[in-house]
Order: structure tokens, then C-alpha cells, then sequence
């Protein structure tokens, strides 16, 4: 473990490259990933491709984040906003949060039924001053700030609902919350998610995307984004965890890697993207497949599935 | 900083004497507190008797805490559960959650409207084996459960419904969250949180109180309650944080002033209480008063205001 001294030398480091991670869901190699992998493979790299373009530009890290969780909220493959999972009753129950690092400014929204894209109403709540909102005045909020107003059924797939109709008796499936970390060139951080939660889940669950310091966070010194069993992400706070150990001196690599172990110890499975500020990237995960890709500042997009 | 192995040998000393910790909110020595100082003390010393004989008959850590929540939720000088801050419609919604730090089982509960006690609703939720429910869903959870039911005009009092009229022309006002932190005879830790929110809120803001790792917090080193600027405890992570810290060999009362000041460096002022195995305290805030107390085995209780 550093000592304080070396903890501050290390802040006063030159910071890593402009650098962005996405994730798209830890879980089985479910029948959507087998099927349609080529196409995760391409959305991702052309995400990957946007945001370098925007971070070679000089974007801000919280801009670049917001650009790449929408495009996957769009893409109807992953579960967030258009595609995402159904709740017990058929309705679509969406949250989404976003952090950034520099004035850790935050804004996190859960059970949304109308706003298209749930990153742009956690973005409204970060500009609003508020942290978390919930439900139609979270909705509110967003629509006023201009964000798309979907019906509830507009977000329902094909797939979604033979999922739901399967339900237990189905095969696992892959879980495709998604998520972005972000370093851009000011040495700044960011991070974001989006989920439309677990299948069949009872309407009015929260898992931990939305929640900062539990499947979100972004401090000066590194930006995480988490997918899995939620509920065993927020009781190891499995964020705020790394930010700590990481702040503590220990490598981000082994923060991860622990936060994970320790969501193992309470039976949960799952993965993580992030990225501190000196440009070390870990992205492990427990399950079978965790759709995800790096770019960094002078390289090409790399996207893996398993 | 203290090395892993010391801070495992720290893990295997005896856990300390029962205790059990409660506030009743951080805030401005507002007109309630000079009104009604002395009721205030007279019912935290009954809470805390009645949790301390609890404590001498071997309760558990979190059947303690609820006890004591459910109290001050019941008092109506409090702002959590009867007499509880109106949102800016002059409704009351409601918040909760508790957390057993053997297991790090958790529940939390935001935007109710109907259930007399929230911090029922909140342990409904985490033997429900979610951990965060939202909404009527969550108000469903917690009566099918057999929490009681109130209207939601059952809560307000003619105090609340003044300071919503006076708004921000009015004095600065106690804030009155409340929440609790045990240590067990079998040296285990729980803590629980329950709270209105913000006098004038908009409707569907959620703040820490509910939010495992903002707010609350316990595990089997340490157990948090927090009560102030909400916005600014989520964004700090203020529980898991101090956790965290102690984790790594940091000192409980140094680990939550520094979460404190960090709370400061957000512009956020409020206050906390925290307990760890050994039997350290700390209950420190920013704020002019926070109504607060203590009960050991063997000594009696001790209330404070400021």
C-alpha cells in the first residue's frame, strides 16, 4: 500500500492518454450474443471510432461518455433504452446515471417509462442540482430539458418480449446493461450507465446503475461502470470501493479484481469497465461474455465479447 | 496507514461493548430544537433505553436499530415518517434503509407515500432479497408485508405545513433525518436511516439516506448513518468512504471527519454517526446542532442537542 506521499506524487503524475472504455453487459453467451456477435462487434467499434474522433477534438470527458451510452441505449441489441428487458408486467422500466470526475457533478434516474434516452434525463438531474430522481418528475425534469419523449411501448422488442414469456424456464441470457468510462485529453474522467434492469424483474426495482458509488462513479483519480447482479453491486458499493482502494494506492487492476471477488463472495456475477487517471484500464468480469472495447488516443478500437 | 496483516489482526480483536448510536438530524438550531429541545432529548434517552435493555437481552444488531428508527419516526418532532418535510406539493414522500453488516444484507426504499413506518418498507425490501425499491411497488412490497398503512395527509403536521408556506423566506430550520447505528452482543453491526427529505423538495428527488453506501452502511467493520446535504453525501459516498477507510487501518473518528470535510468541499454541510467493532465512536457535523446520543452496556444514555 503507497503511503499518503506517494499517493499525492502519483496525482501529480502526467495523466494517461485520451482514452475511452464501453461496456455492454456482463452474463452468459446468451442466443442474442451467439446470434447477432458480428453486430455488437460493429456498433461498438463504430461507437468506439465516434468517441475517439470527439477526444482527438478535444471533447470533455462527461460529453464523450454521454455519446457513446446513448448510442448503445439506440442500438436495440443491449438492454438500455430501445431493447431493454421487460419487467414482470410487460412495461419497460429504464435508469441510468452520470458522473463526472473533475467537480464530481452527478445525476442518476430510475424508473423512467418515456425519456428515449435515460443518459440524456441523468445528465438533466446532474445539471439540475439534484442527484437522483426518480419516476414521472425525473421524466419531467428530462422532457422539459429537452430530452425525446418515447411511449413505453416504443421501447418493447421482438426479443424482449419472447424473453419475458420464456422466462426462467429459458435459457440464460446475456444482461446488456451498458456503460462508458472516459479520460479525455484535459485529464479529466467520466463514467455513465444505462439498464433497463433484469428480466422479469417486479416493477419498482432499482439495481445499481443508477446509483453513484455503486454501479457508476467518476472522481480525478478514476471512472468505473459496473454490470451485473445489482443487487450484490450495491452492497459491496463496488464503485466507490475501487475509487477507495485506488486512492489508497492500490493498482486499479487489483481494485477491480477484488470488488469483483467480493461480489462473488455475496453469490453475484458480473463485470466492470474502468480507467483512472494515469491511463490503466481494467475491465474484468465473472460471467461467460462481457461485450466491451477500448480506444485509446492513437490506436484502433478494440472490442472483444468473451 | 496500517499494513493488511495488522489490519487482520485488528479484524480478530474482541468487539467492543453493546452500543447503540441514533441522531435525529444535522441542521440550523431551527425554532423546533429551541421550542422543543427538552422533548426532543426526554424522547432520544426513552429510544435509547429501550434499545439498551433490547441490547442486554442479546437482540440483534438490526432489530435494534429498527426499533429505535421506528421511534423516532413515530415522535413527530423528527423529519422521517410522522411529521416529516413536505415536498414544494405539499405532499410527503418518504424514505428508508437499513443494513445488517454480518451479511451486508440491505433494503432501501424512496418516493413512498403511504407506509406509516418507511423503515419497514426499507427491511420488507431486503428480506424481499432486492435491495432498492421504488414507488407504489415498494408500498405494495412493504403492506403485503404487514407494514401499516397511513394516508398520506396522515403525516403532516401543522409545523411542516407552516415551514412549507414560510419556504426559503423563513428561518433556517432543523433537518431531522433520523437514523441509527448497533453494535451486538454478538459483535455484530447494523445501521438504518429514515428520512422526508428537504423541506419544498420537488417531488421524485431522492437523497442519501435510502442509498446503501451514501447514507448507510454497515459490514462487519463498520456501520454508518448519515444525515445532511444529500446531494453532496452521494456524490462523497460518504459511508462507504469512511468503510472504506477503516478498511485500510484509518482511525473511524479521523475517517469520518475527513468525510465530513470532503462533504464541505462540496458546499454540503451535515453530520454523521458511526460505530465500528471494536466499539469506537464518532459522531461529528458540521452543522450548529444535531440532536444525537449514545447508549453503552453498563452507563446510561447520553443526549445532546448541539
Amino acid at each position: 500500500v503507497l503511503s499518503y506521499p506517494a499517493m499525492q506524487a502519483r496525482d501529480r503524475e502526467p495523466a494517461g492518454p485520451p482514452t475511452i472504455l464501453v461496456h455492454a453487459g456482463a452474463g452468459p453467451m446468451g442466443s442474442e450474443l451467439r446470434e447477432h456477435g458480428q453486430e455488437a462487434i460493429d456498433v461498438l467499434g463504430e461507437i468506439l471510432r465516434a468517441a475517439g474522433a470527439q477526444l482527438d477534438s478535444g471533447a470533455a470527458a462527461q460529453a464523450v461518455v454521454m455519446a457513446a451510452v446513448e448510442g448503445m441505449e439506440d442500438c436495440g441489441l443491449f438492454n438500455a433504452g430501445y431493447g431493454a428487458a421487460l419487467c414482470s408486467d410487460g412495461s419497460v422500466e429504464l435508469s441510468a446515471a452520470v458522473m463526472r470526475g473533475s467537480d464530481r457533478a452527478a445525476g442518476g434516474v430510475a424508473g423512467l417509462h418515456v425519456v428515449r434516452h435515460p443518459i440524456h434525463a441523468a445528465a438533466a438531474v446532474l445539471e439540475s442540482g439534484q442527484v437522483l430522481m426518480i419516476g414521472e418528475h425525473a421524466e419531467r425534469l428530462a422532457l422539459a430539458g429537452g430530452a425525446e419523449r418515447w411511449a413505453n411501448s416504443d421501447f418493447v422488442t421482438e426479443r424482449q418480449r419472447a424473453r419475458l414469456i420464456r422466462g426462467a424456464e429459458g435459457p440464460p441470457e446475456d444482461r446488456g446493461t451498458v456503460g462508458a468510462v472516459c479520460l479525455d485529453a484535459h485529464g479529466h474522467l467520466a463514467a455513465g450507465t444505462s439498464t433497463g434492469g433484469i428480466n422479469g424483474q417486479p416493477p419498482g426495482r432499482v439495481g445499481d446503475s443508477p446509483l453513484i458509488g455503486a454501479g457508476t462513479w467518476a472522481d480525478d483519480r478514476v471512472a468505473v461502470s459496473c454490470t451485473g447482479d445489482g443487487e450484490a453491486f450495491i452492497r459491496v458499493g463496488v464503485a466507490r470501493w475501487i475509487a477507495s482502494q485506488v486512492a489508497h494506492g492500490v493498482p486499479l487492476q487489483t481494485a477491480a479484481r477484488e470488488a469483483l471477488d467480493d461480489v462473488g463472495s455475496l453469490d453475484g456475477t458480473g463485470g466492470l469497465i474502468a480507467l483512472d487517471r494515469t491511463g490503466q484500464l481494467a475491465l474484468p468480469f465473472s460471467t461467460e461474455a462481457m461485450p466491451r472495447g477500448i480506444w485509446q488516443a492513437g490506436r484502433s478500437p478494440d472490442v472483444q465479447l468473451t
